[in-house]
């Protein structure tokens, strides 16, 4: 009836947060030979290193997720792809997202809404008629040099280079900006992406 | 086919987020003498101060609501209607609450688990032996004198005295600290409750 | 000749970080079968369960101190030591501190400002006439019994008991509510006390 | 003798704060037919708006001040006036910065520590051979155009684009991306920083 969508994930999850944080709260403790706190239960809404890494990963497994669709199905099943995945990776939902793709330029080089940001994915949307479809290359591998991660709260930002093979082994490499926003149940979405080719001195 | 409930309300809210900003924004600008940014638009996942206060009152709400739907109902409206606002209201969900309720004392003084939370508002488990059901006493009204509100991103703490008046017109007066967080979509919820009667000199 | 007080400490500290963050984050790469970055480094400004643990702990080696300070040079030195001490872990330089001392009642139960808090933990303060001083009691212990732990960014809080015991072997406990907020240059300051006696059924 | 540099402006800003937050309170209070809270008292930690665009401006000055005592007295005075702007501006003393500066490239792409952003900014630093000395350039006017903002806590990020123009009038322009942090003390400092040329299609 309510609009509460965690009561199963959620109460299962939290005995295995208070299971990982017990070991180094007693740590801690013991250290400055405190009593034990057995029931001691913790709360924890930042966003974690580990799963900055895999909202990274989450990224390139998108991009990788609608260039196979557009293989397998053509235009219209990697558009279907690439809308789930803008629902689930960006945090379109939330406002505007700070999104500067790597082959943007003039008056569209912002995406600040979703509509932008597809037709950046997939192209074939007469309001941005310079997208071609970035994500419908046939990009083979996505690899990360991440180089600066910060964790801020809900917020974490990372800073690296991407690495993109195509099927004829082609690399290209970018520089790549990303901040990550998690909501409390632990939802993580990228609300901002700054994308550029390398310069050339 | 995606969890993401936010499509509909939250597009259009957007727009009115930005207008809402733009003027202090070009105000800001205009003292600086740079040009006028029409298509600047704002993300803001911080709790206002506006939000805090509705959420206070929310809680007000609640509970009357949790009292009013006992004498019409009884025990099982009671409960029924305490589950939907705990859920509502609380962060149970995203893990263990800082629930200290004013009437609670021994082993069973904090209430981490919404079941705690539960039987402190309605009473009648048998796990909570002394919990008698703080909002099925007759409230009639639920009024905040806010001393301190802090306002930290997602977050927001806030303390003052509630006070609650009954049927008979007899007036609780309760020293109180909220903390409330702000999900990404605009939910609001208690992750911190610390109720206590004043210190009798 | 710049207002920047970290170079020294937090220069230091930087590599530390980073070296303390490296293993876990290879433990995450390896297990994605990305290669290992070397150069990656970590700006964290969450404040760690960990340093909410020490906090907590600061604030009652400052509450002895106090104690100390008293029984050894009498008022002054204990206001002094007071001041200091509330400078040091309290966050009134920021603005009003929510702070709910155990014995404090009527339009003086609130101690949003540092003369406030000055007030109730030294006494001696003809605006504050009910303040007898709770720091320079004799206090030879204090014990901290956790039961809620939240990290927020930022912001820790803190639910639980603690364990006064004064010279002559007599425990008080209170119910007893923090928050804390840290810099990002690590130091960690009370933003949110509420401290009250247990419910007396 | 404490390290608390606040107490002389904080306490000043504390009413100003105050009085500033209460008119909305009491519009909040009013529409709810709740009494007046004259007493509250509200600690902000968030960075607002306007802090975000003048944060941004302070960069653009910076630069131009950059330039300016590199005209006026060479390289050491440049240098000295970079040394002092990046202290100030930036959060190297936190940790790692997340800088993409707009003309680097290969193994010195990023520049995490405050030597590598010097090294930008004026030259001269023979660990990086291919700067030249981004700030020492004849540059006369910073100008923004901000086209997303996102407010998290003590995170803020922008997005879009600067023009930038030199002694000659030459225009350059770059897409550019801060996220800012701020201080519980007010103070500002830029934590990523990517700034790249616009794409040539």
């Amino acid at each position: 009836m309510t609009r509460f969508p965690l009561a199963g994930p959620c109460l299962a999850a939290v005995p295995l947060l208070a299971s990982l944080s017990l070991p180094a709260l007693a740590q801690v403790q013991v250290a400055r030979s405190t009593p034990a706190v057995a029931e001691t239960m913790v709360m924890n809404t930042n966003i974690s290193q580990a799963q900055v890494m895999q909202a990274q990963q989450a990224w390139c497994d998108a991009l990788l997720s609608i260039s196979r669709a557009y293989r397998s199905g053509g235009f219209s099943q990697a558009r279907a792809t690439a809308e789930k995945v803008l629902d689930q990776a960006y945090g379109y939902g939330y406002g505007p997202v700070a999104f500067k793709p790597t082959l943007t330029s003039g008056a569209q080089t912002f995406r600040p809404t979703k509509q932008g940001a597809l037709a950046y994915f997939v192209g074939g949307d007469p309001a941005y008629p310079n997208d071609k479809g970035f994500a419908i290359k046939p990009w083979d591998k996505c690899a990360l040099r991440t180089q600066v991660i910060q964790l801020h709260g809900i917020v974490a930002i990372t800073m690296g280079n991407v690495d993109l093979t195509d099927s004829s082994g082609k690399v290209t490499t970018v520089d790549k900006t990303w901040a990550f926003l998690r909501e409390p149940d632990g939802e993580t979405r990228i609300v901002l992406h700054h994308s550029s080719l390398p310069y050339q001195p």
